[in-house]
């Protein structure tokens, strides 16, 4: 029974994650970036997009495709939280804060997940009880040894649709 | 004297923008975006390009995209303001705080200008004496009845090239 659970689960991830895909496609500026959704693990949504899509004119990545990847990596964690929990909603980015610390010579990879203090149940409580709610998210894009690149802390809102 | 001086730094300005498109049209990510140099005046620099290029799923401006061009409008204006002063530097984005404020049904243009408390003259003397400096910009997207629709606090840094 847990297995057959977990096999459902872990299908409707799948699915939503293709929905997602799906999204991000219809986005002109995002097709262009080639941010493609990479896998969600352990509360962890991953996006990756290729450097040469992203690159800026020192042969790095552009701070402007960095913002973006790790802005949809919040949005996609949010609106998949919703739609496993089985909510349609519309999901905004509030506001952010953005820290660029090192440049980034390889591929983007922005992964993104609750901030310490947010919590999916309060969230997910809040958004049936009133259909709408807010969390603040973190996404990180990786640098080098184990130190993050760059740095977004968002708070991203969801409404009802409908 | 005063009218040969004030064409010579018009021209200069021109030719610093076209400078500042090329390299704006040399970054995949931003011909994508198809953002424009519109004009530099009184301190602003402004930047613009096609909803069409930028929408998101919900047809308005992607967030990403409203991110880029605005941050792109804060590099510009550093840009251009170390080039009129005889510099050449390259321009990053340290930090930037983002506000969402309302959906864009409009073309996007970001307008750039130094912060309340920044001033060119420190930051470009701090330039000269040490090869590197920082200044903070603020840059908006207009919105509704003279509101920002979205908003920029960031920090920059400059770097002497060579």
């Amino acid at each position: 029974m847990l297995l057959v659970l977990s096999l459902m689960s872990a299908s409707c991830v799948s699915s939503s994650l293709l929905a997602l895909q799906q999204v991000l496609d219809s986005m002109p500026p995002v097709r262009a970036m080639q941010i493609r959704v990479r896998d969600y693990r352990d509360g962890c949504l991953r996006l990756a997009a290729p450097l040469a899509a992203n690159v800026n004119d020192k042969g790095n990545a552009f701070g402007g495709s960095l913002a973006s990847a790790l802005t949809l990596s919040g949005w996609a964690l949010v609106t998949l939280q919703l739609r496993l929990a089985g909510h349609d909603a519309e999901v905004y980015v509030a506001d952010s804060h953005l820290r660029y610390l090192s440049p980034v010579h390889e591929d983007l990879a922005a992964q993104a997940q609750a901030a310490p203090d947010a919590d999916w149940a309060t969230f997910l409580s809040t958004f049936a009880q009133r259909r709408k709610a807010r969390i603040a998210v973190v996404a990180t894009q990786p640098g080098v040894d184990g130190r993050p690149a760059a740095e977004l802390s968002g708070r991203f809102v969801a409404f009802a649709r409908g």
